[in-house]
């Protein structure tokens, strides 16, 4: 299995509102996760705030983690950004500091050409030098990746996986079998949306790279496990528990709702940068009785 | 009139490729805008890469142009960012350099709310204390406004007009109406989108945020002349002389083809910061192609 398969968590980057980082409070989600034993950490996607936090916080971000982690669990960083050289640089500065893969997400604000979308990919693995996997997700970088794109972004050094959003029609057999048909063969194709993990890793996917186990890691562990070997039935049963999680996924936005289970696990107040807002009194009402119905379903939430 | 009715004319900001303002090209392009007397330049909209440059650049190409134009003609400087506290220092910042207001995008990355983007524009209006025009452009911002928000937004202070892009059904009277009906008497509602321009202004809007105009003001001046003064017939001609660059902005982006225009015109070498790219040469002698046919109906396109 590379790098990219398996359960990858995607940890919150915890910071004061002037978008400073608190590295104790990231240590502490860190050593949470590394206690669920995921196949990767995702440091620095969009759960991790990196489209909001400065070059130098990021560099900071990425430094705090590698300490923290102790070569335990892989990294993976986000490295997106609006200019390529930007994303180069982060990607470089990544290797550096010792992580072990990349995430790269064509964010953009003109809308790209797929030839931009591939130059500025093939010039930000170039530069970070480490496995890489393309960041999918239209609805934050508002571009969107054909079949073809992702084909000709997979013959690049380095380029290994894909991350992609839920298929709109649900057909994740159709669409695994589509893309590696056009990719090679250790190329791995994962997903994000984790209402539709379940039906992904079932449906053979190679990985989930997750929200919410960035806070909740060991049910989402169990979930994965149980859907990677095949068992369908518990899969379902742990994905049932998550359910009123994943309406409140939806709802207000994944990112807004673990600001708020963060507060509910570890009493830490964090919030999500201005112009985002945290979710209100009465939305919060909802994340404890969801996370209380989970942990009655699933096992406490906090073992170690 | 307001300080946002009538010709907005928006320059690009011509860098290098590590993002570094040319003040001598700026400068030459203000003064070409400045001889076509236009209501206001709309200095880093997202013609001028407002998005992808640093907040100290930014904040550099702002005394720039300030110099440049000595109050000769009003300047409206873009402060959008992804962070409320950057939107707002860029706003104060441009406020202190002596400019005469300001325009402001919901630039997005995690989709926000309604509440949220009222808060960003509470936050950021007030930092400014400058008159402030709402920049509604989904298709770079990822935000849409529902009428509501831009009614509850007309009632803060500083808060005194709306760009907004073209109607998807083309019906600008019907929408100028409605939004007159919730906002103020004296709020300004001007569109974006330069083959709309013609329509919107014989429609009775109050301005044009051109991009057209940040390289070919004179052409764009005369069109804003005949609309507003409802000579449709001349207005006609003008907007059909622009037709082929017209559909060179649909096609390809009005940013990209604007760097082509610059080049044809003054024989500078800027292009867009990656991963944006210039259009290629087949594309660029349509450019020019498109200027010979503008400047024939027109009149010459260099005059002073």
């Amino acid at each position: 299995m590379g790098l990219f398969a398996g359960l990858s968590a995607f940890p919150l980057t915890p910071t004061d509102q002037a978008g400073r980082l608190k590295p104790d409070v990231l240590e502490k989600h860190l050593e949470r996760i590394i206690s669920a034993n995921p196949a990767s950490i995702g440091l620095l996607g969009s759960t991790g705030s990196y489209a909001y936090l400065s070059v130098a916080e990021r560099k900071r971000t990425v430094r705090a983690a590698v300490q923290a982690v102790q070569g335990r669990i892989p990294l993976i960083v986000g490295v997106g950004a609006l200019r390529t050289d930007e994303a180069a640089e982060l990607a470089a500065d990544a290797a550096a500091a010792g992580v072990q893969g990349l995430l790269l997400a064509p964010v953009s604000y003109q809308r790209l050409t797929d030839d931009e979308v591939y130059r500025h990919f093939a010039t930000v693995a170039a530069a970070g030098g480490l496995p890489l996997c393309i960041y999918n997700n239209p609805g934050t970088t508002h571009f969107t990746f054909g079949h073809n794109l992702i084909a000709r972004l997979s013959t690049l050094p380095n380029v290994e996986a894909v991350k992609m959003p839920l298929p709109a029609d649900g057909d994740f057999a159709g669409e695994l079998s589509a893309l590696r048909s056009v990719t090679p063969d250790r190329f791995c194709v994962g997903y994000s949306g984790d209402w539709g993990a379940k039906n992904a890793l079932l449906a053979g996917a190679d990985g989930w790279f997750s929200v919410v186990a960035g806070l909740l890691p060991h049910a989402a562990a169990n979930l994965t496990r149980a859907a990677m070997a095949g068992n369908a039935e518990e899969a379902c049963r742990i994905d049932q528990a998550f359910d009123p999680l994943w309406r409140l996924f939806r709802e207000f936005g994944s990112f807004r709702v673990m600001y708020a289970i963060a507060g509910h696990l570890d009493g830490d107040s964090i919030a999500p940068l201005m112009p985002v807002r945290p979710l209100d009194q009465k939305a919060g009402d909802r994340v404890r009785a969801a996370l209380a119905e989970l942990d009655a379903s699933v096992g406490p939430l906090h073992r170690a």
